[in-house]
């Protein structure tokens, strides 16, 4: 078994309005950061895991996302995984 | 003024315990996903922003982690920067 690390980006779908993402908009605001145009803030997370091979790594990931990480109705998910040394 | 997009992760220092990472582990396991080791879960940020060039919109969304979005006593941040077609 060998060591894979998933980072794995689960994001508001474009459509819905975040208004976690609309609070940090007017916050940079106030920092003079208002040529920030767009604001969105999802979670990220970081997994590690064993696996015989990276395509089975990769299933697993998004088999957590599927299933746990990301609700489908108002999120999307992207993954990456790469090996350990 | 061209536009850029700013991928920022937000992630628990190392050392620090992660409840919530811990919390997906546990889930996790009772998927049959036991072979998934250690999960840290952060924030990931998408920041759509104008600037004058690369090192510009580079330097405006380090101000945003360092003074609103990261707090550095328990979070460590890292960014890509991409131009927008």
């Amino acid at each position: 078994m060998k060591q894979f690390l998933a980072e794995i980006d689960v994001m508001p779908h474009d459509a819905l309005l975040d208004p976690q993402g609309k609070a940090v908009l007017t916050g940079l605001a106030r920092l003079d950061l208002s040529d920030v145009v767009d604001v969105r803030v999802g979670k990220h997370i970081r997994m590690q895991l064993k696996a015989a091979n990276a395509t089975d790594a990769e299933s697993m990931a998004r088999k957590a996302c599927q299933e746990l990480l990301a609700n489908p109705v108002m999120e999307s998910f992207s993954l990456e995984v790469r090996e350990l040394p």
